[in-house]
């Protein structure tokens, strides 16, 4: 892990860019350290995503958490995948057309999570060996069904943020099912990219004891701000 | 409204018992007043319910609310109902043999809403008389087609906090989207007497712009104390 740029705030908190191998990624950390850590998915392009994952980060940092997030394969600056361009342009037509798109959410998000998960794994690794990054991990956010599989494989991640705001591969759900860390999953009642009925099916096969669904108005990206300390305090319940 | 009864607690708060014609009530108010108040639903049997009620109105009160709630007609000491018992005898024996309930539903709860709803907007006359209640108005709980009913006929209402765990007739549907106010609707998402289906259709119906849906594990009553301390920032963000 290699910080490539540092950028100290007025309230002491720290903003660093960082490359890990060719991934590159922005560590963010509170004044108070050693911190846990938060996790931000995202849907990949972290130029664009910035504003958003700036936000989130300050979020996290008022609660006492460090937060961290990377690009996605094949996203932002990293090298493209011809598979991936071709089935996120399939999806696109196919959903334009009213068609079914499970085939293609599967070619699409399936090799994403391969390569992801490991990737945050890494990341994870570098990010813990830190003197300022303590413990314990939550993941935050989207893509979904990358915060599936980290919650059944990581055992370091010990409370997730799901967002039911992306496209989940029907054989996700016999993963959805072998999750038991406890989640708090974030819904936009009337999200016009998201199949409503696939989120509330996902958020019932969950094996978490505790699980919590806040299903909200306003789109997509409306997420409203009380939502957002809501799940700020799910994570200051189970990460502090 | 006569009051026949009161404690005052170590805090300063004071619960009172009164009545309001026939019609047992309590009232509980916190030490600064004048306060907005906070209506507890609830499924009838005062003297039953008197544990979690008070619970309920002393989180009222941490948040500077006065909270008030009152028997419903045909629970606790007031005069039954024949109607009403020989329907929710025909309900427990329709549940038990897995048969179809909706036209018991409608023979329980119309009768039901169209007497209490009423009885609440006079108890709301009387205790928006009193010095120490200023409003707004929140009504908080069950019965929800009590609470659906009074966010459309009463307009001193202006937030509610709806507990979807009880039967709701079809014929509501048409109300629930006759509601804008603010909705935070509380849903045990494993509850053994409701309809998971009915409750999201439900919520899926009403009309206001704000609305919330929350849904936790834990069955019917094991609302999770993260849950109530939610609903309450609910009301402080639509009282205050």
């Amino acid at each position: 892990m290699h910080f490539t740029s540092e950028q100290r705030r007025e309230n002491g908190s720290l903003e660093r860019d960082f490359t890990l191998g060719e991934i590159p990624g922005i560590l963010w950390t509170p004044t108070s350290s050693p911190a846990p850590l938060i996790l931000l998915g995202h849907p990949g392009g972290l130029r664009t995503m910035y504003p958003r994952l700036a936000g989130r980060a300050r979020h996290c940092m008022a609660n006492g958490f460090a937060a961290a997030t990377i690009e996605l394969p094949g996203s932002g600056d990293r090298p493209r995948s011809t598979d991936a361009e071709q089935a996120r342009a399939d999806l696109h037509r196919a959903l334009a057309a009213g068609q079914p798109v499970d085939e293609i959410v599967d070619r699409l998000v399936i090799p994403l999570v391969e390569k992801a998960v490991p990737e945050w794994q890494s990341t994870l690794d570098a990010l813990l060996s830190l003197p300022e990054i303590s413990g314990p991990v939550g993941y935050s956010g989207g893509v979904i069904a990358i915060g599936i599989r980290l919650a059944v494989v990581e055992p370091r991640i010990v409370a997730a943020g799901l967002f039911a705001g992306s496209f989940v591969p029907r054989a996700m759900f016999d993963e959805a099912r072998r999750v038991t860390i406890p989640l708090h999953v974030l819904l936009q009642w009337d999200d016009e990219g998201n199949d409503r009925q696939l989120a509330l099916d996902l958020f019932d096969a969950f094996d978490s004891r505790e699980k919590t669904l806040q299903a909200n108005m306003g789109g997509h990206a409306g997420v409203p701000k009380f939502a957002a300390d809501d799940a700020g305090r799910f994570f200051v319940r189970h990460l502090k």
